[in-house]
């Protein structure tokens, strides 16, 4: 594989401290030539599905070739594996806590690997802490995967056993699709997990979430003030939106609330 | 022409999810050896005002040949256009909104162009997405000034009408200057739309905001912890702050507050 | 020293406006291949003990040869001085307000030097504005320092006379420490300034913070959802998390708040 020398970085870590930024210290230690990109770090704190989604669906706006950690890790200190993952020409390399096993479940051609903490001390990986692999493993695999030094493969025992996903798929029924929140977005708008094409059968879809009953749309500028709408967002899955308004306020609907989509009002 | 490979981003999409993160990767993808620089991104959602009066501030920070992108978008998805300026050495990329129309306005010299939607098939543009121009027009189209493979006249249509700036200018009298809060900073300080210029000429100029009377001082150290202060700023712009302590939060005053600057006190 | 490019910049500026933005604007111009890389923003308004406590922690991450602005300046535009430091093969450039001063009480071979403002002029620094020295003179200092093409001794005044810490170090006793919360993390993890060092001898440590008596422990994953737990962090300070929660809602305890360690549990 080509290397882009970008590496994206998803954390729980929010905005205080240098947590991050030592990561990139690192990471540019070690091969200057890399570029680093925030992904996200206000992912929920200890809830690997957020970051799993938001990677899956952003990964591919990157060149081939790139990089993408993602460390949302309660288990990091205890046993749990780290694992590297060679998928559709991106790397990823995440905590195996369930993280990316919705891009597993669907993604064919994904080959998976579980560190082997063997090949640390050869990479001059010495010692690292108990509570931050992401500086102290992830970040230096990182650079030395994206440098083109490292491959999954020399540093990694091929799996196909991984933790798996937190939350279940949307269950599909004859004209009902249930699934939930699984983010949103600064401006309050609710992101669920159901892809666009389980939708593509229903002539007038209704969402449901939170006691209310809420048509889909095209594009938030189509809704009145004030108004709820739903659509379907530009990575691809339906959304919850109020126009000029604040949909997750408005709705007091937290993540993992659910969002069922039926055909047609029912009254 | 030269260009110095920067672009910066400035947004109304707060810290959550990855969606400055994907721009930055079409970007990348476009133009490796771009250099992408967030300006802000905590702008108050849905208000193109700030979005400008900052861009408009702080583009001149930047080596020229810099590409800005500005994107407060109500309108995304609907019949908006979307601006190309070329202006003081400077692109802009911005929606037909307003945003930076107090900048053209004011501005000599400055070239608009309205992006011509048939060129986007050409430059490898295929199907934006109704709802995140951001990524799927602004960045790509960032990216192509930026390297220097196309130019704002190739693809734009030059014009002379925009959408006007949604905030009057101060209003300016004898011995009374009427402006607004255009925005704060982290430490609470009140920005307002009035530039230094406007009060040259007052010999004892005294700020009238959220019913209390500040004198003009001419920095934050020389006031007693917890007073109120106003100062022109860094920006060239009157400010009232508090020192030590937290103007916004003291006196209530919200973005679009009425601000009055009067020769000598009141009373 | 050799340079590696790379700049870092630690602030109380928060997310809020372009402040950060036009503080790499003014590197780029200057150093169009320096790296910037935001380490902090976040930290306590006007408070430099956590800047210094978060710079003197981090920097050791870089590439030797990097340049370290924080910018935590209560006094600025007053007469306070700029310090420029060399030390373990780093730059540090900050105001002379005690931020580093711990960091230079310890560290054997610092060299500190006071910038000489008549320096600035040669340097294409002119007038820089009363408010704003963090883009006016920070930025292109460090840029210069960061591209080699100048040096501290070269712009400076050897200086062994700095403004003290604000904070004592903490008092060690037979039997126990008493130190302060420096700071927190996201996690609402409560980061200390005790050393582990100064605990080496503990047999069984516990740490009295906020009227709770806690055990330490090696790994946030060895507590029970919802106990308190104290370990020494990645960072090498004694820290207070709890197990899946949030230690400093639950424990009401801010920056300042008392931390004592004790050899077992007192009743």
């Amino acid at each position: 594989m080509q290397r882009s020398g970008i590496i994206t970085i998803t954390t729980d870590f929010g905005h205080k401290g240098p947590f991050t930024a030592v990561m990139k210290g690192v990471i540019y230690s070690r091969f200057p030539e890399a570029k680093v990109i925030d992904l996200a770090h206000d992912i929920a704190a200890q809830w690997p599905p957020e970051a799993g989604f938001w990677v899956s669906r952003a990964y591919c706006y990157f060149p081939p070739g790139s990089v993408h950690l993602a460390i949302v890790d309660p288990g990091v200190g205890t046993e749990r594996d780290i694992l590297i993952i060679d998928y559709d020409n991106h790397y990823f390399v995440v905590p195996d806590n369930g993280l990316l096993a919705r891009m597993l479940d669907r993604g064919e051609g994904a080959q998976v690997f579980k560190l082997n903490m063997a090949c640390l001390k050869p990479l001059g990986i010495d010692n690292p802490s108990m509570n931050f692999h992401g500086r102290d493993i992830f970040a230096p695999i990182a650079a030395e995967l994206a440098s083109g030094r490292t491959t999954p493969v020399a540093i990694g025992t091929a799996t196909t056993d991984w933790i798996p996903a937190w939350l279940d798929e949307p269950d599909v029924s004859a004209g009902k699709v249930s699934g939930v929140v699984i983010t949103f977005d600064s401006f309050g708008n609710l992101i669920s997990n159901i892809d666009a094409d389980l939708l593509q059968d229903f002539k007038e879809p209704v969402v449901h979430v939170a006691g209310h009953e809420i048509a889909v749309l095209d594009t938030y500028g189509r809704a009145k003030p004030g108004d709820y709408l739903a659509l379907i967002n530009s990575f691809g899955v339906l959304e919850i939106a109020r126009a000029e308004g604040n949909a997750a306020e408005g709705l007091g609907a937290e993540r993992g609330a659910p969002v069922v989509v039926t055909e047609g009002i029912t009254t």
